[in-house]
């Protein structure tokens, strides 16, 4: 999930085998004239999303740089209304430094967005066009589930290394 | 209400002929190791205010000034999950900013804090001890109120002048 004042990306993929299955994505818009209903419509549309596609987590891209105190306020409405939503059901909600996405998905902290987007592309097997926002929301899918399959392998690999040879 | 990203204070009231009626007020505080627990708390805790004394309206105390943009994305954050909370009763949530507080409230926009919180015992007729966060919240709660009472009766003005003699 890469969640925005005004647009929330979302992504849903599966992992299988070895490899991951891209399931869906989108944008949800804040609609509203008041920032309540805005905040109602975010956290109603991740709502919706989580309902119809039942993720197991909820994995959502961690911020630091703003503009100014108020854009960074106006994210972190968005930010508690959307993860609120995953949160209540109850997912368990991941978050992840852009440096550990662009790590996770091209191998280097200091990739660029364009880069990320392409790799999240290749690696779900998309050929279609793909929302900046979507593709963000998917790349934060994909690092979650690469850094869990690793987490996975490294537990497996410890408990072989304790069931070894003695 | 008066939300911060740890602590979050409320304060209900009701009007009542000419003045204002205390009916409860406290804090609810964010807990959990993460972020999607804390959020989390601080809309369940809102949850169960709404919930528990109905209230028609929400007001909520509108921030500007923040040390850093850190600081403006956590408070964001908790915003976020408690304005949900309301809004998704749906109630209809008024924000005012302190000055729009300090004014209703002493008069004057530049009262002090400590001011407030007095006043805010005074038309409520409160003796013990308020926590600064409640007070903050009721101070909010009676802003609402007053302004509400001020608009009611400026329209029933119009009403009778339009319906005057002729």
């Amino acid at each position: 999930m890469d969640p925005g004042s005004r647009i929330t990306g979302f992504g849903v993929i599966e992992t299988r085998g070895g490899g991951y299955q891209y399931i869906a994505s989108g944008c949800i818009t804040a609609r509203g004239e008041t920032l309540a209903e805005r905040l109602r419509s975010l956290f109603r549309g991740m709502e919706e999303v989580v309902g119809e596609y039942t993720p197991a987590v909820m994995a959502v891209e961690r911020v630091f740089v703003q503009r100014n105190v108020d854009s960074a306020l106006k994210l972190g409405q968005a930010r508690g209304a959307v993860i609120c939503a995953g949160a209540l059901q109850p997912l368990a909600v991941h978050e992840y430094t852009p440096a550990e996405i662009k790590k996770a998905i091209v191998g280097k902290g200091n990739a660029d967005k364009a880069q990320i987007q392409h790799m999240a592309k290749v690696l779900l097997n998309l050929r279609g066009a793909l929302s900046a926002d979507a593709a963000d929301a998917l790349a934060c899918a994909l690092c979650h589930a690469h850094l869990a399959r690793s987490l996975e392998r490294m537990s497996r690999c410890r408990q072989t290394m304790t069931a070894g040879p003695q």
